[in-house]
């Protein structure tokens, strides 16, 4: 397990899910040099559940939004369960944030920083903050919002 | 300001919209290492207004191409306002051009061809021309084209 | 054309389609220090043809897995065409996967298994395996999927 990580997250109170096995031939993470690719994850609630629904229809703008940040929170339990416990995180590079949208759907953005604004919680103002799109499309499952990061390790 | 790429920018007239401030949280760029990651960047025209529409329905092909070369303009404005301007991008890496199609529409690449001549008319044919992807999606605020890029410095 | 990578497709018995001529304007493939960015991939069968289709409606769930190791054939192909004979590819880094899905499919990460176990065959279990999302948006000529990769060299 991640201590640093893993103490920071302790010290905000932040619940995190169990981290989704792989429903494909994929990897939860990959390390390779200074860079850790995290493939796209899910908001999973427990083993058994996750947020589910399109975003503009089935769910509101601020559920979506909420998914978005239990996304952040089963991204935060993959890389405190499968990270190395000797590499730590330094910053968030870059996101891709997919939202399960309605054609209609125009707040995208609104939703994915319900993933951002944890992201900030977790590693700060200057860290926490990357690159960023923020897009619709269908998902796997129809969970509502999927999201695949790149972070930066400190070497 | 970034010198170089501000005087390419002059002499072939190239008129930019301003630089857009950020929808959510996250950067309109990130420097790591040699690789400078650009965040999705909509087709703005002005402070107040963007170019919107569903391509295939509300704007044909070549109304489209052209929200995919406002696109880079937008971008270019981007990396002139917000990269430091004693780095120099070399050439361009990586493309991921966002259509907002109507399901039946296939001619995304031509569409973001309007984005990628651009880069040719500024980098030139050897360096402005990198991988990509175009594909169909949903996108913020309705605007036609979003595109996120990975552009490599020269050092 | 690469030795390495084409005894090995040939050991498997593999039937490339010819490496697609870029659609537009980007490259087929970017090396870029040990990384190799290839384009968006589409599952290629010959010279004129492509599997086309949307995957929960013109083609079932098998139709589209093995539309996906069509385009693991194809992006096999751009590699073994145009990357320079001197570079061995090590590993998947990370694959984006798109299928051409209508709204309501929800099985994208089974499709793209078909890319995936693919790729294990000719890499194997410990490289052939990345970070990976599997999403639903609309398609170039309404191809059934469509892949863009991220390769590490062997240096």
């Amino acid at each position: 397990m991640n201590t640093t990580l893993n103490k920071r997250i302790k010290a905000l109170g932040l619940i995190l899910p169990p981290a989704p096995k792989p429903l494909g031939v994929y990897r939860p993470l990959l390390v390779e040099g200074n860079f850790v690719y995290v493939s796209g994850q899910g908001p999973v609630l427990d083993e058994k559940s996750l947020i589910m629904g399109k975003v503009g229809g089935d769910l509101d703008k601020d559920q979506g939004k909420n998914a978005a940040r239990q996304v952040g929170l089963t991204m935060l339990s993959t890389l405190v369960t499968h990270l190395n416990p000797e590499l730590r995180i330094k910053r968030v590079i870059k996101v891709l944030g997919m939202v399960n949208a309605t054609p209609e759907f125009e707040e995208h953005p609104y939703v994915i920083n319900g993933f951002s604004e944890l992201m900030v919680e977790v590693f700060g103002e200057n860290y926490g903050i990357g690159a960023r799109s923020a897009v619709g499309m269908s998902l796997p499952q129809n969970i509502a919002v999927e999201i695949e990061a790149q972070f930066l390790l400190d070497q």
